[in-house]
């Protein structure tokens, strides 16, 4: 396959390179595209057809956009600007410095660069920013003959997701048929009639992940967007959702792991190690006040060296079921809304957890410490301190994510590592704490 | 509205509550439901259509499905069976013991429950667990007026995504045609002149997750499914693979997090303790291992106590930096394919990643150690200690989830936890190690 292609590029067959390209998913013309040597790049591009090559970019990462543009020269690069979805050049200028933007705008069609600047006047994230303008509308006036000859005069440039949306004359949104509607009923038909009326609409600011969340509960396979007067403006698709879907489970599992934003494989090192070494050094301080606490347990620790074997299990351990009900707590409440019965109901199910877990782990490990280490008072003591410890650090991580949630920041930043390392103080307090009670018993 | 609906359910007005709940979304339907007292509930399923009710259960999950059928009885629960979607009634059963199985496929048609069974026969998680049968199909002889009737006839009982499959007369996929392509064409156009041929299906036992990649990439809103001998059975739709998205992020956060699969806010205290437990226990284990590194440096320690202070901060790094090159790893492994060459790219950007983190945070740490405890021989050892095991943490926390990904297992299960304690042990025995080796410079 490739070879063949190969064969076409290298001998300039540009029509039969076209015709072939024309039968692949883009997907797969930008597999071909990325895996060839970068002078046969330069050929294949050269080529292609204009809209061939908007469909390629359209693929592709913002660093990967630019290097192609830089190789089209400004003149076609502007041509398929024009060609491309308005939501897809919008999250490339996103993603250059604001001095570039005027530059790259300047290149295209003043009719599209005006669509393209108002889109990125909406905050970043929301739907306003996801929407694609290439829809058709359908006046409510319109027969169904005369909606499927509109359909029939854009076919070719804009996106259809299975249902069109009916205006009225101030384009406010009134309906939404679908394509089968359209077969199903008799051509002269009036939209009015027959458009379902309880249309589901977002707004131009409403977050991307709300927009999501709707998709995902009610099946819809695209939504409407309107203006602040009510004017339809754009529709989200469900292709755009997934990806949507996809990269926020990506930042919850980034902010969970403390590693910052936007670390893929392809990052640079530098990048890498500049975004995950602010977490890094905080945690590293934080770490510190464990050592401080040590420290002002000394006496303790030097009559009772035995005492320190424990401490990385209880410190790891409050850690880790603090970690675990984060997890449910922050996951859940990605998919779902919550009020005030829900987190009463769930704090409670997690405190009963954290008995539960409690009384096991404690009793199996001061069995551990009697038998290894022949005192059962050590026992009572390092049970005792698990079962307290792991109380604490379940409660911890349910709570804390929930009154950040409460204050509208972001639950995933109460990282794992945070939690992991706010744990390890609580836990050394009350396990150094229990064990100076016991002092004179321990020697 | 729900008050409205209150008053509809308890004057019994049956036809006015069909038809105010024939205008709601499921999942709107599902939500009013949801939030009525238990009484309320009984009544307003006595008073539902059977095709409402069929809705309504295909919001649910399993135990609430339960609920409902066991309210409804068993004749009425059979037909209300027999009207959901086989996929949603696979997803029902997959959940139950498999005795109970039994009973509730023999209170549906024989012609649904054969449909059923067949597809629990395919492996979990697969597109034939996920796949639906209630769609059309177009012999490849038809003409585009053919197909429109034949959607026509079929309007009421099946889904349809935009696209439709064209096989030929063995019942074998030959292409794909949409919607749109039907309003585009002359009446009298033959399918197989119109349809597109290069079409992309999935096998019956192909992975859920790959199907979600496919559909993702592609950007479809449905995917055919072909069985061993190539003829279509189903076709899995846009809806179900974003609710596969959401549920794999879900699990690959649980797994980071050691918190085992399916806790969610409704989970029973008991079942989440159950499952978390595990876990736990076996961390709990490993953390003892730590306990005997320390124990056998125990001369050291009590030498030098304050080596102590700085053992919970090095300990803690290493798990945070291992933590963090985790996720970027099973993100990336989740979104994309790779191969030998991605894999060597990877791990030396990590490698020059944890250099560079190691560099800063060794240097910073010997300056505060110096200060803090006056001994330039402390901060050397604690700095040079920090530098070791940040680039064994992180290689640890790239190269182990790189592994069990080539052998197939499932990286996300080398968690947070398993490789945070891991670095523990890990970072100990440097710590301790390089100690021992300058303790009468120490002491």
């Amino acid at each position: 396959m490739t070879m063949e292609l190969m064969d076409l590029i290298i001998e300039g067959e540009k029509e039969a390179l076209q015709q072939t390209m024309e039968e692949l998913q883009p997907y797969d013309m930008y597999l071909i595209y990325h895996k060839l040597p970068d002078k046969h790049q330069t050929k294949l591009l050269a080529m292609l057809e204009l809209e061939q090559i908007a469909k390629l970019l359209m693929e592709m990462e913002p660093d990967q956009q630019m290097k192609v543009l830089i190789k089209l020269g400004a003149g076609k690069a502007g041509a398929v600007l024009d060609l491309m979805d308005n939501d897809d050049i919008a999250a490339l200028l996103t993603s250059l410095p604001p001095d570039k933007v005027k530059g790259f705008l300047s290149l295209m069609k003043q009719e599209e660069s005006l669509i393209v600047k108002k889109m990125m006047d909406y905050p970043p994230d929301t739907a306003g920013r996801l929407m694609t303008n290439r829809f058709v509308w359908i006046p409510e006036h319109y027969t169904v003959r005369e909606t499927v000859d509109k359909l029939k005069y854009f076919a070719e440039i804009t996106e259809t997701f299975n249902y069109m949306y009916v205006v009225d004359s101030g384009r406010k949104l009134k309906g939404v048929i679908s394509y089968r509607d359209l077969i199903l009923h008799d051509e002269d038909e009036k939209i009015a009639h027959i458009m379902f009326t309880r249309v589901i609409s977002v707004s131009v600011t409403t977050d991307q992940e709300m927009v999501a969340r709707l998709i995902e509960r009610y099946d819809f396979l695209s939504m409407p967007v309107v203006d602040e007067e009510d004017k339809l403006v754009g529709i989200v698709t469900v292709d755009d959702v997934i990806d949507v879907v996809i990269r926020e489970a990506s930042e919850d599992i980034a902010k969970l792991s403390a590693s910052g934003k936007d670390i893929t494989f392809e990052t640079k090192a530098t990048v890498a190690a500049y975004r995950r070494l602010p977490w890094l050094i905080l945690l590293l301080f934080i770490g510190l006040v464990s050592g401080t606490i040590i420290s002002s347990f000394e006496e303790t620790i030097e009559r009772v060296v035995a005492l320190t074997f424990f401490m990385p299990m209880i410190a790891g351990m409050t850690g880790n079921t603090g970690t675990q009900s984060l997890a449910v707590v922050v996951r859940g409440l990605t998919t779902r809304t919550i009020d005030r019965k829900t987190v009463v109901r769930l704090v409670l199910r997690e405190f009963r957890v954290a008995l539960m877990i409690g009384v096991i782990c404690g009793l199996l490990i001061s069995l551990i410490a009697f038998f290894w280490k022949g005192s059962m008072v050590l026992g009572f003591v390092v049970g005792s301190s698990l079962f307290l410890t792991l109380i604490f650090g379940t409660l911890a991580g349910t709570v804390i994510p929930l009154i950040l949630y409460r204050f509208n920041i972001d639950p995933a930043v109460a990282s794992g590592p945070l939690i992991t390392t706010l744990n390890d103080i609580l836990s050394l307090f009350i396990y150094f704490g229990i064990a100076t009670m016991f002092l004179t018993q321990l020697m």
